[in-house]
């Protein structure tokens, strides 16, 4: 079972920051991320998991400045990342880096470099935008519409993979008595020229301990879930019943077997969001805890935005689920949330808390046995190779993970003992790729292709 | 006075990566560039400094493949500079980072998150891009010109400080009781939109420790001095005799004081290339070992290149510098270099050498005492206030100035005997600069503006 430590500043659950033990800073805290990566590596975790937003999402203000979790205000992940592999040794670093508003020869460089910073820890999940907030950020008016972003990202990883090939596994010799710095027959021009992308190449950096760093990928849609199959290493996936999770896990490996892929080669990993506690109660507790600090201003205004952006204002708080107009956007969803709160009897804060603490990711509260009861279930019922930890709250969500948890799975034989390897592609038991440029097609002159 | 330390890869002589005490792969050796930052901090130097480009420069194969100095293979520069972060605890981190293939959000964040993560050690050296091999690399057929992409690093700088002023210094009382995370009245908006660059922000960093991380600029040319006289806190020169060091010295201030800034808002280092004996004949052993170990294939090309790109193949190496062809790119150039080696009786391989080792920059060679001599002529005759030390050749280079220099300079009381303070703004005595939003115009409505 492959694991994944999500660092989300305070914590994933919407009320972290309010927690008494939480560092409300958390992401602009160096000491308490590097005391959060420390943690992830005392309990063997395949890799820790930074996500990104390239802009402050949304525009709601008061519900903005009552929060920690829109992207107002946190480390860069790049630059987190890359600190964090100096002050760890085996863990595997993956952050989120957009290829809607950035410059593949960028990523590339910065990626290639951190896999040689850390020895091969490194890897990147690709993502497109998702937030016209990011768009205004970036000199456009609005968002670009998805098939363009899609088209744009599959171009983007065919760019970076052909970069981080520029050169060839052994293309530096540094000879220092005959003066040889770099065979010039193991440097490949990339050359490329696309709908998006215009790039020559080298990189500047040479190929990377892992060959390429790892890849992620989180897309739900189809576009999604076919740049995920033919080129992805892992895919990150939000699912919250077995059945679902099995179809999806199911649906991506057959496309990747469409691509010549075997099944080993992608990790279908699914977020989970677990509240442990030593006594069932305990971990009902934890999740009360969280729940009752919920800011019902921050909650109203995720509520309102998940039922179609309806005006909420006026309802009583703490009486029932108002009857709501029709929307065009999200009939279905609104539908389900009303269907909920009736049959469980909910208030409108309550409701509004149910779908803001966790945001709708797999959300399992009990004992460690409970917590890997049911990740097993997962696991061997071909729904995941693993899981992304979305912990509450940080640090101690962590804790209960790397003390209770992984002990638990330890001795179900699901989670190893310790690092079997070096790299994170070693950790993952992923093949490190072979150079792609036919040793037969050195780039014979560059200045013929400048 | 104030030093940086130039982290070139091998060091900044042309063949010091041939040495026998160094290390080739320094480029993409992390434990030795942890070392090179423990040795500057050690010897309490302001920052360390790196260089870049975001390309392979050049191509002249067999000269590019005999060399480690052309960008051909090392760290990208923000990824290692985070990294360093977080194995130093002092000492500044300055990088260069390109105006012209780079978005003013990005830069601003990874900047701002950087200086977080660092506590307040955070520098920028804000460069234009100078050689068309970047530009192929970012989907342009030519390189921009010079006019057109100093306005675009103009309005880079405006739009990156207006970005880190997007929260007030006390933005963010992140108060669990109230449920308070940060105050909107605090929040201001950029709406930036010029000629190159339209951008909305918030910057989704809180404002950094240093308030703005340190500026730096090296433009030599009239609209790299205005750069730098406006807006920046260091300027980084090449000079190599006193007089053109005064000169240049003296119209950079004057142009700052046009600007409404005095005379210590804005330091100005010149490179110098030390070797450094505890004798005046091991320093030049220290040269002229290094001097021997240039490759006549790079020197050629390097040579051929300042001539004006001529042909010299023919010439024979150990013979008299030929007489040349006109060209149009550089006759004055020309001129002095051939006047240099009839009056020195250099061969073709000689001057080939005189002119790659240390490419015009600033050489002393010398005992301690006689480098300080020349530093302090330069530092008290309103020349540099201090220096960006260029080591010729990593480690040895670096410590014979940590062990040899700095105690002579401190004997003359030119340079501290420890920190004084914990930020790069205090180590340089820069005033960390106030936020420039009036408090009474904060950012209403996000609506509003969005």
């Amino acid at each position: 079972m492959k694991l994944g430590a999500f660092l989300y500043p305070t914590g994933y659950h919407i009320a972290a920051w309010r927690h008494p033990q939480v560092a409300a800073d958390l992401g602009v805290n160096f000491r308490a991320c590097v005391e959060f990566a420390k943690t992830a590596e005392r309990g063997k975790f395949d890799f820790l998991f930074l996500a990104d937003s390239a802009a402050m999402r949304g525009e709601d203000l008061p519900a903005l400045s009552r929060g920690a979790h829109r992207y107002v205000a946190q480390f860069e992940p790049l630059t987190l990342i890359s600190a964090l592999a100096a002050t760890t040794e085996r863990i595997g670093l993956v952050c989120s880096v957009t290829t809607t508003y950035n410059e593949p020869y960028h990523v590339a460089r910065k990626l290639a470099s951190l896999d040689h910073i850390s020895a091969g820890r490194a890897g990147w999940n690709l993502v497109t935008s998702q937030n016209e907030y990011e768009a205004l950020n970036f000199g456009l008016e609005a968002h670009p519409e998805h098939a363009s972003r899609y088209r744009r990202a599959t171009e983007f990883l065919e760019v970076v993979r052909g970069l981080w090939d520029s050169w060839e596994d052994d293309a530096f010799p540094r000879d220092k008595q005959s003066g040889i710095y770099f065979d010039p027959r193991k440097l490949h021009l990339l050359n490329h020229q696309g709908e998006f992308f215009k790039v020559r190449g080298p990189l500047n950096v040479p190929r990377a301990p892992q060959g390429h760093p790892v890849v992620m990928q989180a897309g739900a849609s189809d576009a999604g879930k076919e740049l995920a199959a033919a080129s992805s290493d892992i895919v990150f996936t939000a699912q919250n019943h077995l059945a679902g999770a099995q179809a999806f896990y199911a649906d991506v490996k057959q496309r990747a077997q469409r691509y010549g892929r075997n099944e080993g080669e992608l990790k279908i990993l699914a977020g989970v969001f677990p509240f442990i506690g030593r006594t069932p109660q305990e971990a009902r507790d934890k999740l009360e805890q969280l729940q009752e600090l919920i800011d019902p201003v921050v909650s109203l205004s995720l509520l309102a935005g998940q039922l179609g952006e309806v005006d909420l204002s006026r309802a009583p708080l703490d009486g029932p689920v108002p009857e709501l107009p029709g929307t065009n956007a999200s009939q279905s969803r609104q539908r389900l949330l009303l269907e909920t709160a009736r049959r469980e009897g909910l208030t409108l804060r309550q409701l509004a808390a149910k779908v803001a603490g966790g945001r709708g990711h797999w959300q399992l509260v009990g004992t460690a046995s409970q917590v890997a009861d049911e990740l097993e279930a997962w696991y061997r019922g071909g729904a995941a190779d693993g899981f992304n930890v979305m912990s509450p709250a940080l640090p101690a969500g962590l804790h209960d993970v790397v003390e209770l948890l992984i002990p638990e799975l330890r001795r179900r034989g699901l989670f190893r003992q310790d690092y079997e390897g070096s790299t994170l592609r070693e950790h993952l038991g992923l093949r490190r790729p072979l150079h792609r440029v036919p040793q037969s097609q050195p780039a014979a002159k560059i200045s013929a292709a400048g």
